[in-house]
């Protein structure tokens, strides 16, 4: 008997019959005596139809306080008819939206943090052998005007709520079986890890990998729960995200991971003088832009090329900024290139052992991927290559570092 | 410069182009300097679907307060659309769910009735020149949880934030032009009244008129809010309800209504001893029916008939308890009719007028009507007779007491 956070997204209560389906998985987790509380996301596509609507009537930028206040009702209509389907099945059920269960945010509507969760609410729901059935994706603020908190805010809802409740297990319901070494589209040979730490989690769904969202894993990390990512269609077992002591395999590299969502600019022969790199970057703060690797050349005869990536939706705005820049700095030019992947290992393994990267370096010269830029910390290795050669170079690094004959690190003792 | 209330029903905001009419007719008011609070329903048949969606998954008897959760979701778009579409004409506006405009109900799921209403959120929005637009329906319970008023509940909410405003008028905005002497899909020759008062138009509403809800009449009446009944399609005046004293015309007979919603049902050879009534109407009452006329013929014998009406959609239910009580009671025998009509005439007028109800007779008898029932009270008059004559009926008295040459009362004086 425990007490058990479940998560299911928009496709896991796409219809009626889905609904019913999970309503199913709920009773039987809720019959052998577990205390359940389920947290839903909209029905699949009711969240991308309310905002069309809303730009459709408030224009490209609507008012985002009225965006929270129309698009909380597709996760309100969700809860309600899966709290209807379980006591359809005989369990008793009561639905909560944001509010109810206690979810506190800030008031950046669209994108609220969770500043607080009062669950004594819910526990007494629990206490009682009922299923709270919970709004994912949305709180309130201090004056009670609906928040919600951003795509895949589900996640951490139902994180923030099992946090709250000390629950033994937050499991997250999905359409893959849980998270693998890398994405089964591009390497047939990916396999279903058994257990991940929250670390290389985090680095992984950073770099790409979809299947959790990162803002949950940091808080279930922080908060030290249970993750549990698995199959809302079958009954196995799925991926534990736990703590890096809970991780017994040890794998050298756990995944290989690629982003093909960013773009890159340089700019040339930049001044090498302190401030210099406060005047690029302060405007696309400013601007909201967020940068994610930033490599500096060393410097030769007094200047330096500084090269970042962007999200590529930001490219154009980012570009543009810079180039206002640019004259002011004193730079030989600006280019850019959104035709660029970033490709990465993950793996606590790393830490210990020497020569990841360069073996790194190596498979990927000898299926003739030219490096652009690197960028590391203590447990991943990225590099921005030719979006071309995305595909060919997961499957390398997958074969090197995680299929059967992979290289064995070279141990440092 | 006032505070007005406006009141929009699903079919005026049924989608995104009658949403974008709406906005502008709200703030072409707002335009001239009036305070605006605009309450609206669902989008014309998102209620029903609802509904239809909780009772596939529900069964047919859904959990009233998940019923609830789901059906508000409605509301709740329709004022978050309705507030982007005022803001995309330039004008400031702020939506507002039942629960946060500060309408609290009692716990009576999906039939509530309003506990109180706490403006000044509201008050201080509209001080700021900002317009409110707030979910009609709803409301939530002591203990936060949404509740519902049942259909039509809109008018009533629109009434009960005009009352706790103090708004100088509470417009309720429909797809006709008013409140009529009559259906003008029966009497091609009914007409728009300019004015009725609160106690005509309460009868009228529970006598077959559907332009108003009853509750909302009621409580417009007892805290004295003008309410202005007009087409949100075209900007002519429609008609006012205010009180009594208020209704210049003096008109002898306001309207003649209809009902084909209920049924009878006669007990015949009642034994005419006190205790009866009790034995016959308790269970009735236990079982949730509302009784509308109770007729007993005067005693032959020591024993009596009694007759009375019930919603046609009670009527099996009805004739069930019934027939199982007369046993008991020592009555000779149950029967009943569904094929009933009631047809009634409405007026300030009569009150002081002697044989409104025989001229009444008169007419019916003169155009072959038999009378099977009959209910009076101070304002109305109301008869019962067979359905296949319900147009035909309310035809002959139209004219007879609302048309050109019509009878004039006969005066005591």
């Amino acid at each position: 008997m425990a007490l058990i956070v479940q998560k299911y997204g928009g496709t896991s209560v796409g219809d009626l019959d889905c609904i019913r389906n999970v309503a199913q998985r709920v009773v039987s987790s809720a019959a052998v005596g577990n205390q359940v509380a389920v947290v839903v996301s909209a029905m699949a596509g009711e969240t991308d139809q309310l905002v069309s609507w809303a730009r459709e009537i408030g224009g490209e930028q609507p008012d985002p306080r009225e965006v929270d206040m129309l698009v909380s009702t597709g996760e309100q209509k969700t809860i309600a008819l899966l709290a209807l389907a379980i006591r359809q099945l005989g369990h008793s059920a009561r639905s909560f939206t944001g509010g109810q269960m206690g979810i506190r945010t800030d008031t950046a509507h669209t994108r609220a943090r969770i500043a607080s969760v009062d669950a004594e609410r819910l526990q007494a729901v629990l206490d009682r052998g009922t299923v709270a059935v919970l709004a994912g994706f949305q709180g309130i603020d201090d004056e009670g005007n609906i928040t919600t908190l951003g795509r895949g805010g589900s996640d951490t809802s139902a994180v923030a709520v099992a946090a709250a409740l000390g629950a033994d297990i937050c499991e997250i319901y999905t359409d893959v079986e849980g998270v693998y070494t890398s994405d089964p589209r591009v390497v047939p040979r990916a396999r279903k890890l058994d257990r991940i730490s929250y670390d290389e989690m985090i680095e992984m769904a950073s770099l790409g990998a979809k299947v959790l969202q990162i803002r949950s894993v940091r808080f279930a990390m922080r908060h030290g729960v249970p993750l549990h990512v698995r199959s809302s269609f079958i009954p196995d077992e799925g991926t534990w995200v736990v703590p890096e002591e809970g991780v017994m395999e040890g794998l050298f590299v756990s995944g290989v991971t690629y982003n093909r969502d960013e773009a890159k600019i340089r700019l040339r022969g930049v001044k090498d003088h302190p401030g210099i790199a406060a005047r690029i970057f302060a405007p696309l703060s400013e601007a909201e832009i967020v940068v994610d690797m930033i490599i500096q050349n060393l410097s030769q005869d007094g200047t330096t090329d500084i090269t970042f990536t962007v999200a590529r939706d930001d490219y154009r705005r980012a570009l543009a900024i810079v180039e206002a820049e640019c004259a002011a700095i004193g730079a030989a030019g600006v280019d850019g290139d959104q035709s660029i992947a970033k490709v990465s290992i993950v793996g606590l393994g790393m830490k210990d052992h020497a020569g990841v990267a360069s073996r790194m370096f190596q498979v990927l010269a000898e299926h003739g991927v030219n490096i652009q830029l690197i960028s590391t910390s203590e447990i991943k290795v990225s590099v921005v290559i030719e979006e071309s050669h995305t595909e060919s170079a997961v499957r390398a690094l997958h074969a090197a570092f995680l299929e059967a004959g992979a290289d064995e690190p070279r141990s440092e003792a």
